[in-house]
């Protein structure tokens, strides 16, 4: 991280006196430089491959992105509630929709140790209200009819604060991934659901049995007994070797190390209602579908603008409701809205790669981005979420539940980048 | 992967006992098991992630599936032409579209040494029949306006061979990735092109000056100067910092470690075009577009099948002409095609996931895969290659240039699943 950003300001600074013929659009800077006419091209120095790296390779040693212990869940000893091991993306670096698997963000609030499985010995049993209770191995699943998909996790606690400094602080607690698996339905057809089915408990192999309560409407629809992540199996750190998706609904209810479903006829409180106590039971469950909510990743907090011109405006968009419909991003702190442009095809709950082509005049101004899902739900700001809670909107709001709130990056005068929240 | 299969022929042999309702279809086999009344849930051993699997966190220990040396093309000394360095994907074990970057395949034809490259002092340089000849640094290029989009890549030796035994022998020189960068034709707009300017020839930083003339259409179309590959910075063997994609075209025209694009006249002939020389220079690069290919992974070579029953059939189509329109799947040696399903939108030049489900009644039989691309192109059999070759089709037959012929696989009665071609 330092030494990247060291390297971002460095490239910054110099290139903000490039005199070069690059120009997009009427008022952008220079960007390239001419060649100089007969440039030396010195052959860099050579590595030999090891036999490692010829099995599985690595990323280069001069990439030094990583992901971090998030501020609020991730405290370095062990907090109330045992929340060790939540580690956020660095979304400030990244390009595309997918999040590699070694970056994937990890919450558990079962502490830092994870399950060690051996995929041969692990089974999945499906009992409780069904006709036909059954196990199955890895080796069974793999052979049924399979589903892939691109879709979104996140962590409920995954917001903005005054004290985050980048967006891997406020909002690194998401990523994408393309998972396969087999349909939930698939095997509950299978099994036969009783009438009297109305609730299915997820269970995971972990030392406190991490367990939710989800509606079998759920497990009917889209919900995905997943083995496979980023086009190999599940990483250790997202649930190796099975992890139950059920897309939209918030990251604690994606059960990891999944090894058995319980079909039930009522809402049973688990373990994992720690984050979400409801007085109302139904409630507590399932208002926690995430809503709409996008941020803008370059240029965001801690990053610097070497000078005025063309910069391309990116980030990511996501819901719980469906694929993203539209992203508008503002470059006047919300006066004016304009709409962003999409790369690729925005999938069901799966994050969006947008971006908004921005000259900067070089004064100091707010960049904001807001989306809106296929079901016409739109990201709120800050003060549209106090007033639907009946709270004062002052230096002492913070955010009910789920945040999804617009986020704001102030661009100084000198181009540095802070949280507009802040 | 020796243990790997060993756990697969393992699982196979013990499925064909299970007892258990699991029923797809109505001649399937029993798949699942009914759970003891009162299973136990051992939990399993903990791990406890170190700062490293925090930062960047790796795969399970129980995943042993790796890339080979291509059995054609890496030898393991060098030989005639040097290729010292050719890996392949292990196809046999790939779930969903994406290829991990750790196990995308790799083709040097210029030894096991990679080159070394610090983003910050890498340059890209435009030059020859330009108005402004440019040079770009990483940072510039992420400043411009960017695509990320799915895109396969293969190498022209990806063969088939009567001696191949797996899938990953007979098709690993493919692979595909979400790839992040910035259109050529942005690059050349800023540049200008002079009306001379027919030709381009891209070259990389290593040690022999690979580079590759390619007609200037295709650096107009859809050409990209990638500095992403999955979500994250281009890997050193695919090319890192800067690799050109050239979607369609075959590998060796997706120059890595791209440092310079000299725009020309007419087709130079360069170090990489040992691989396809032809009478006609313009034959010789023109004539390299992919052609409409697929195969099936799973069952594929190597494997075993438990016994009679339901089965998806899984496996990946491509074509260098566009998107892949239909793939149909045969289980009875060619007779008669069932159209396949798509797991998923097909994406112009990228590989497409399809399936078929299949209940084996036990016989002899063989599995093909045949596909049709957007623009009407139908994937042949070497019987048909070796008509429009005009030369005897018996063994001695070998596919001339590039090779998209239909891919076998046999099934014995012992549920063994040998390659059709040899």
């Amino acid at each position: 991280m330092g030494s990247k950003r060291t390297a971002r300001r460095e490239f910054l600074r110099s290139s903000a006196a490039l005199a070069g013929g690059f120009t997009l659009g009427s008022v952008a800077p220079a960007l390239g430089q001419e060649p100089a006419p007969h440039a030396a091209h010195p052959s860099p120095p050579m590595i030999k491959g090891d036999k490692d790296e010829v099995a599985y390779g690595g990323r280069s040693k001069y990439e030094t992105s990583v992901r971090i212990s998030h501020p609020v869940g991730g405290r370095p000893s062990p907090d109330q509630f045992g929340l060790t091991f939540h580690i956020a993306t660095p979304l400030q670096d990244s390009v595309g929709v997918i999040t590699p698997s070694s970056l994937h963000y990890v919450a558990t609030t079962r502490g830092a140790f994870l399950p060690d499985i051996d995929p041969k010995e692990h089974r999945l049993m499906i009992h409780g209200l069904v006709d036909r209770p059954l196990t199955f191995t890895m080796e069974d699943l793999k052979r049924l009819p399979s589903v892939t998909r691109l879709h979104f996790i996140e962590c409920a606690g995954n917001r903005s604060s005054r004290r985050a400094k980048n967006v891997q602080e406020t909002h690194g607690m998401t990523s994408c991934a393309e998972w396969t698996g087999v349909l939930l339905s698939t095997l509950l057809k299978e099994c036969g659901l009783k009438g009297s089915a109305k609730w299915f408990v997820a269970e995971g192999a972990e030392e406190v049995k991490g367990a939710s309560s989800m509606p079998i409407a759920k497990a009917m629809d889209d919900s995905i007994v997943a083995y496979g992540m980023n086009g190999e199996a599940v990483r250790p750190q997202n649930g190796y070797p099975l992890r139950l998706m059920v897309p939209g609904l918030e990251g604690i209810f994606h059960t990891k190390y999944l090894r058995r479903i319980k079909i039930v006829d009522q809402y049973y409180m688990n373990y994992n209602d720690f984050g979400h106590l409801d007085q109302d039971a139904k409630t507590a469950a399932l208002a926690y579908q995430i809503g709409p909510k996008s941020v803008i990743t370059q240029p965001s907090g801690g990053q610097q603008l070497p000078g005025k011109g063309f910069y391309e405006i990116s980030g990511l968009a996501w819901s719980g409701g469906g694929a993203i419909k539209q992203v508008e991003v503002s470059t006047d702190g919300g006066k004016k809205w304009n709409k962003a442009e999409f790369k690729g095809t925005p999938q069901r709950m799966a994050h969006t790669r947008f971006s908004y082509q921005w000259n900067w005049d070089g004064n100091e101004t707010e960049l904001q981005s807001r989306c809106t899902d296929e079901i016409g739900q739109v990201q709120p700001s800050r003060e549209q979420i106090a007033k639907y809670w009946n709270k004062p909107y002052d230096a002492t709001f913070s955010v009910p539940g789920l945040d999804n709130s617009i986020q704001p990056w102030r661009i100084a005068r000198d181009g540095s980048v802070t949280n507009g929240n802040a």
